[in-house]
């Protein structure tokens, strides 16, 4: 059996770094990496709700994510959205994924009428981009909430949980964790996972690439996610104050 | 414990009927009924690919999905996405997983180097509109299939299995197969399972709405939508011509 | 003289049929069928009124109409609009024609503060879909009013007469009522008449195509389109309860 | 009964100026006034052929229309639709009208694989502006044709005849000829007419606002269209060297 | 030395004419021409103010530019913007100095709570469209605002000085003002020069069109800009009434 | 006479730092930061042409420059311009100058037919970005080449000199250099220079802010820009390889 690209055992995590306030302007900035996958995930906090939800008596806030690639972070050039005319289907699936992933651990009513924005600005991408987003946008928003406590605009911290991503894939027959982008290419089966610290599945997405899969396979890779969640949990923990952790 | 909604049993699945043949323009059509929910499914061929597949010496295939909602198929009536000035993020989303479903099971060498599309339009929405799409579709993509076979424009059936849909979902506490609107919108977890005839996944959709679940919730969804789309199978053979079905 | 190309007289319509009820979500639901030409039109009420029109002080509604194309509706397949980046100049003429027409047999002082939207969604095109069009969305509209007026939402019926429409145009020499595609390509003049149940005038666009024509040929025309609209007429009477005619 | 706002009689066109050669880029620059309606209408040729024509083998041209509203065209100004995201449904039916009007006189085999773009861009609107384009643009095609053939690009003129348009409506139960905007506003039914220098129609367009109208009235419209059209031509004429006059 | 294109000294402009009153709708309209450049200005008032002005207690008013070239400005036809899905960086970037320049000379708060909309569409495109749009424009401003104070809408003109703006460039060694397209597109070095009646700056552009430029080279051109703008100064001044003049 | 806001002396530059090789994928990647605004500049090469270049025929290469701010850039939030619908003014201005800077200095023969892209996207904004921009693309631009070279891909350094830029401005009268936001935002007048190594200038941007300014303040803050261009230019060598200098 021959050995990974990069020489990781199936079940081994990339390298991963989770390097918080990485710029000062917006209320939180982490940068994270997962290999060469780099991603800036900064959280900024807006004191109005969107538009939907603004209605007299609200007292609810939101949690939102945004995605983009820089056009250096690929090989070739990755062209500018806004030139091709609006985001890709694509873009749009991963904003979704990682505003419905933050949410799940929010308390919306604790964090009060106002709006998080989590912004993932990948920097470099060699795979798992929108694990990695995840991964690092928890640490900004839960660096975010702590600031409000501090400052006093919201009396307690409105997260219940923390919550971290991986994408693990059947290449070769072999279920794999951590796929970088070459593995990634050549995979049959896609799985994203997302999940809470405390082992609470939030998010589940297993796609054959024109091909398909069993139960087994599934819970094979649901396994490998499990183990890898748990080692990007300890990770995230090492990253944030005490304060922040979740037992 | 409280009866569902409309009286059915929890792993019951809503009057389905799939009516071919349903309008004569394009190459088939098929008219899908999951409860209310009415989707008219047509397959169209295109005797040219897709610009990034049309280069010297290709001799391959595209099958693609578009979805889109009528006005009147919502009350209140839903907004047309042209006046929006572009595709929602879910339209797209629900795009590519029709497109990626049926070329789960399209031996797209041998379908040569033509496009078909499936063009799901929603007459009317009461929750599962996106797996009534695929399992129409499929019923149209086979059909499609079928007359090219017969004018002598392929050689060969280019299908390997069918593909049909189904979604389940969490609603306090219970597993339920198969949910209109109501209760899929006060459903906690929502699946979206899209399997073969012959039992292999080709996409798992799992999300926690502001919820999160946990592998034994996962597996109990499965297992109620194995049942459903083998039911949903049956259905669709029916629908077809014996020579189109997968022993 | 040879036949039409279906063996109608030239003052013949095609097969006409009136289906309301044709789905259960919108206000009404109408499926209207001119031969192979097959439209869904729906009324939905919404209780607000344009931006335009909301003025303290408004007392008046609006009615407007919207038209599209499902994909499959052609052969080949007719590629949304929303692909292409907006509706075409087409559809845009149909959809202000569709609005003019019902807004000139409806009283907004008595429709009251609300918007009511006909879609009129073509299922399958050949010929004359603007005219099926005009004719579904009265039927639509006239029963939408009623349920208002059943409701108690306004306190009488907000229509002065019905409404109906043809085409006809000049073939090789001769005048022919109802064109379908393959007539209607062909024409050298197109008249398209939209008249109300008690035979005045509302829109009369007669367009020579790279041709021109004559007064005698207008009239000529616009006696065949007289006596076509007479018999929709009735049919929509058939198609409505006795309490919705104009006598 | 009242005199009209300008005090002239029913039957009679505003003055009327055609003013060819205004600008010396394009092709042909031609400015015309219907009272204070003023637009410039140019003639520019593209040796190509739009996209759909441009097929081997294809030996003959086109020509389209653009119509266009300066901002101070109008008091309050006229938002630009550039600034509006896309061109109005009003704009792009009086753009599909101007280019089908002159193409019912272009002999498109004598104008060879080019095209001719007539852009008509109104520097002050008072109504009748899409007529004034019609007639405007008429000379400024008569012009960039005789150059072409005068320069041996063409061989033979490739007109049939002139064409002109105006306007006409019922206000307060007279037929009026040539209506300002003032009282273009306060019509019960409008009626444009397009027409050759000889006397054959080219379109018919009338619509009751919020009205209807009778054949009877229909007619007279009519009626004062051809005597005002005939008046136009004569203009056009004046305007035009003798060898470019139809007789 | 060979002489200029046209014949003109180094630092001679070409014929400048500024017509007041050009069109009657908007609150001013000028029609300026530099040669064969010739631009439509017109001045509209807005009796509101821009959006983010827009709060309570707003004293301010605002002064914007808008620039359009017609199609038949130039040869080859000029495509218009809108068909291309949106302004250009160039119209933005023109716009924005036109703007600018106006907004130097206008006291703010003296205007009051308004919006002047300066609009200027190139009628005929030679070189400096930009330079004589805002020399046009700062007459139809002075003339809008000379009519708000005439009506008694504003107290006092909220004019501080005038403006005007010429471009001249580097061309084989030589610096030359007021070049027309051919120089222009021959220049190594271009620079725009904005500057008020009484001779102080407002805008300074220079560029190296893939070229590059000295300090000394610099200082002639801005030589060549101030006796330019001196002259134009003088233009506007006989354009418009004594009462409108700076001394 | 009051201190700087950061204590700096009128013509001191804040500390300016140019790291190369920030990232692996794109052909070259700097991070470059001058105070606190920092700018990814990564340099792509793309082997074809712009469409308007790609004759037969052609030779010739070229460079051109893309500009974004990330939303966690600024505080508030910038919110990203693919969801406004498209490019602000400012951004295509900067976006513009970025190319026009850089191809003053590139020999475009000697690039020969490809593009180099220099994308510069700020990860964070504290005045001064586009000159930032500048500087640092200069670096990825010499990289990129020198790459190029060392592959054998071009025969020889398409450079001519290096570029630099920087921003000044008259602030309570005072001439000073390298503005960060908060004078930047106070300014009277603003000027942004662009120059090469050897002291000759590219770019001049003077603009005064609803304010003018004189020909002697224009001298100061030339005269500051020369002096702050030349410390980045020995800033700009120091980053890269002696074989990239020019004397």
């Amino acid at each position: 059996m021959t050995a990974r690209s990069d020489g990781r055992a199936v079940d081994e995590l990339r390298p991963v770094s989770i390097q918080p306030h990485f710029t000062e302007m917006p209320a939180a900035s982490v940068l994270v990496r997962f290999g060469r996958t780099t991603v800036m995930c900064t959280a900024s906090v807006d004191e109005r709700v969107p538009r939907w939800m603004d209605r007299p008596g609200n007292t609810r806030g939101w949690v939102t994510g945004e995605y983009s690639m820089l056009p250096g972070a690929t090989s070739p050039r990755f062209r500018r959205e806004v030139s091709r005319g609006g985001l890709s289907g694509r873009t749009q699936e991963i904003q979704r994924l990682i505003g419905r992933s933050l949410r799940a651990v929010t308390d919306l009513e604790k964090l009060g009428p106002r709006t998080v924005y989590l912004d993932c600005d990948v920097l470099q991408a060699d795979g798992g981009t929108r694990t990695a987003s995840i991964t690092g946008a928890y640490v900004a928003l839960a660096l975010a909430c702590d600031t409000l406590l501090e400052e006093g605009v919201i009396a307690a911290l409105p997260l219940t949980d923390s919550v971290a991503a991986i994408s693990c894939g059947m290449l070769e027959g072999r279920a794999l964790l951590d796929l970088p982008y070459v593995e990634d290419a050549a995979a049959d089966v896609d799985l994203n996972v997302v999940m809470t610290g405390s082992g609470r599945l939030i998010e589940v997405q297993g796609t054959g690439e024109e091909a398909t899969f069993t139960r087994a396979e599934l819970n094979a890779l649901l396994d490998l996610a499990e183990k890898g969640i748990g080692e990007l949990s300890t990770l995230q923990q090492e990253a944030l104050p005490d304060r922040l952790h979740f037992k």
